[in-house]
């Protein structure tokens, strides 16, 4: 055990000692350490891919759960397309090829036929695959708009992997929307960009920047994109959802065309959007601590842990009757609670539950099965306090409530006190010699003056802006006459 | 337009005549056009693949929450694993990799690397990868059972494809469970044909025989398989789940052990099973009819379409204004309700939603509006019969039902019509000369005469039989004393 470490003991199976790194001294190995060792997800002997163990399966399905409700509830209809793409078909779209070939997996082999006629691309994106498909079905305006989403699995071959954040293979929704009309096309990548907005701070309990990103971090082959950016711990940014405006870009390359109004052929304006298990890696580094994950109760696979406290069987036999009083009750209405029956010692059991971010744990021992009551701890503040067993489910009902909210306003708070303004290249390099957080400054919109901040910061980007805002003052690196204030970060 | 087909009009942006072949004439052709034109799905430019469109998937994701409930209420809990399985991995199991090999789809090529150093198969099944990752979290007899399933999708390269039934690439659940007790692991593979019946008899009113495969036609690698097999409108059979008991042959493969209560290491006993999409095949063909689809109420991604009938602007008001009085109310109350307010004749609009197979419609017109009432009609029977408007919600909750109940009702008869006994090989030659449907036959379980009647028959297989049961009598085939009565049928 080394000296940043802290010993966080769970017995389970053979005896085994869990440590984690802690936070402040060496983030990128808590992080790995926590995913790890909370049973979230782990390392595979597939290069790239990795195992998403139960625990960190059933945040992603709260997740899929929450969204998939907002896009259905306007109208967007789930479908599923293939997963292997023809090369030819990959090939059509020029930007698109150029920017994500490099990723591409090849299935080349298939079975007994040995060698196929053509490469099939694993997917990295469907738009191409999509939009060759859709193309079928739209003839005329009656019918557009469609709003089509799926849930899949996508492959990007990547140099380095981190587990939920870029691994080879991952888990996603891609939207894909095809329109009459540019403005309608544009109005939905923003009605989207607002389902993750929501999302991300209604549900992940994450505060996000929500904007345009510049062209350089567009998506490749679309007009423009626009993204959710949200803070981590560490004070460096997490593009968590982008949405992009294709304009007729895709239409073109695959004749996605329709007959309008006055008979005459269009090309379709279509969009497409995505968020992935990434959101997971963002819910555990904007909230976790040295004692491990802190989940948001609208996500958390368990809401309240109750521990049992006992010293022999008959103790055991009154703590387990006082909790059969409530436990029925507290489950019905919907509360996700689970008594720990598990062997082990009591404090081995608050360290395992605490580094699995379980929000409100129950202490409940013979003093408080004669008081009628259980002790309450709340993982966010560590507060212990004795609450009475009569009325328990509205309690935590309106704990975990005010645990949740707790949660965002903490998040919201350490990006306020890490969010700061500069008006010049040299206070950004300043200020990224040492420090981290989103730091705004005007900026006169061209590629070339990215680069330089880039370059002289080590590898700072720019976040998002407000297109609908014009920046007042210089840009930031040449001095001209600035477009918009943009935010800069190191981002994961 | 030839005799065999009969023309269902759908205006659909542009004029477009929807023909479906009728199904006593062309049952193969009928199911094609039925999934096509009903808008399930359809075929791709990528080979063997299939689009799912968004009708199509609607009823999947109702097959998915089913079952999904069912799992999760017995302690199973979902998990991702890779997509690509190393080939060494893959290659363990001497009689699995067998069995799937010519089936694989392969990864040879990956970005900027180009040639991998090990080809990648895309898994047709996971039991290879699953095991080598779980290995490392069954240490004790405390770490068991694992109960795990994963909702993904496939790839099985495919001769002939048909959709739904035969893709190179299919959505499933697969799961995956580790038991310390070869009793405790066949219970599960019990306990999940129940499920996999309760999901085909209440859900998609499908009867299912469940039983054990024969050698022959049991899961590459495991003990034995047992299956759900279901009887379409033409009488064959389609295997629509199963659930194969594997014994310790992968954990001996994959060294999947742990330690026992006396300290000692153990093989765990594992099982496997999955349904697929299949699933949707099996409900069109097992209730479709020459009009098209016939979907059960508890699948039905819409269960009641009304569709407004008037002349003018006026008569058009008068109509939404009466269904506005009762829309909201059965809408609310969990009713799946479409109002059909597109642009086309009524008839049209009839013959479009009885070939999507929509439970009840609702004719609403002049007249009913005047009475306060709807015209509903059965889309099984094709009554049609004045509803009050008063009290509609709990008329259409109790008629989808009866309409639910009558469907699997219909389906039993029609399986009981089409199954049969005999004793000899003679007998089963000549029925299945012409005929089709489950033939129970006296059998000794040797491989050698189940070959015997694929070939006598031109490819009629043993489906499953009871393996609780001992037949009397002597096998139909070399005479010599039965084991078990086992049904024979062509099949999918």
């Amino acid at each position: 055990m080394t000296e940043n470490t802290v010993t966080t003991d769970i017995t389970r199976g053979d005896d085994f000692v869990k440590e984690i790194a802690r936070m402040s001294l060496d983030f990128d190995r808590w992080y790995t350490d926590v995913v790890r060792k909370a049973e979230l997800a782990d390392y595979t002997p597939v290069r790239g891919c990795m195992v998403i163990r139960p625990y960190g399966y059933a945040i992603w399905e709260r997740i899929q759960r929450a969204f998939d409700d907002m896009i259905k509830a306007s109208g967007h209809e789930n479908a599923y397309f293939p997963l292997l793409i023809p090369e030819e078909l990959f090939t059509k779209e020029a930007e698109h090829v150029e920017g994500f070939t490099p990723q591409v997996a090849w299935v080349t082999e298939a079975g007994k036929h040995g060698k196929l006629d053509q490469r099939l691309a694993i997917r990295p994106t469907s738009e191409t695959i999509i939009g060759t498909i859709m193309r079928n079905y739209i003839q005329s305006h009656r019918d557009l708009p469609q709003l089509l989403n799926q849930w899949c699995n996508v492959v990007r071959w990547e140099m380095r992997t981190r587990l939920f954040l870029r691994t080879a293979e991952f888990l996603w929704q891609e939207g894909h929307t095809f329109h009459a009309t540019g403005e309608e096309a544009r109005a939905e990548v923003d009605l989207i960009l607002g389902y993750y907005r929501e999302l991300s701070e209604d549900w992940m309990a994450v505060p996000v920047l929500t904007g345009q990103k510049s062209e350089t971090e567009k998506f490749a082959g679309g007009v423009y994109s626009k993204s959710t950016e949200a803070m981590m711990r560490d004070g460096l940014a997490l593009q968590t959802g982008t949405s992009h405006y294709l304009g007729q870009n895709f239409s073109r390359a695959y004749d996605i065309s329709f007959t309008n109004q006055e008979n005459q052929r269009e090309l379709c304006h279509t969009t497409s959007w995505g968020i992935s298990h990434r959101q997971i890696g963002a819910v555990i580094m904007a909230h976790g601590d040295d004692a491990g994950l802190v989940l948001p109760p609208r996500l958390a696979p368990v809401q309240v842990v109750a521990v049992p406290i006992f010293r022999d069987a008959a103790g055991r036999e009154r703590v387990e009757a006082f909790i059969e009083t409530w436990r029925r009750e507290v489950e019905a209405l919907g509360i996700r609670l689970r008594v720990d029956w598990s062997e082990g010692r009591p404090g081995e059991k608050f360290n395992r539950w605490e580094l699995k971010g379980v929000p409100l744990r129950l202490e409940v021992g013979p003093r408080d099965v004669e008081a009628r009551q259980v002790t309450l701890v709340d993982r966010l503040t560590r507060e212990k306090r004795p609450v009475p067993a009569a009325g328990l489910w509205e309690r935590l009902r309106d704990e975990l409530a005010r645990f949740q909210r707790a949660l965002f306003e903490r998040a919201l708070d350490f990006r306020e006190r890490n969010t700061y303004e500069v008006q010049t290249l040299a206070e950004l390099v300043e200020h990224f010699r040492e420090g981290t957080g989103f730091v705004w400054a005007p900026w006169c919109e061209s590629a070339e003056c990215e680069a330089r901040v880039k370059e002289e910061t080590g590898g700072v980007t720019t976040r998002n802006f407000d297109p609908d805002v014009r920046a007042e003052g210089a840009c930031l690196v040449c001095g001209r006459a600035a477009a918009m204030r943009v935010a800069f970060e190191r981002a994961y």
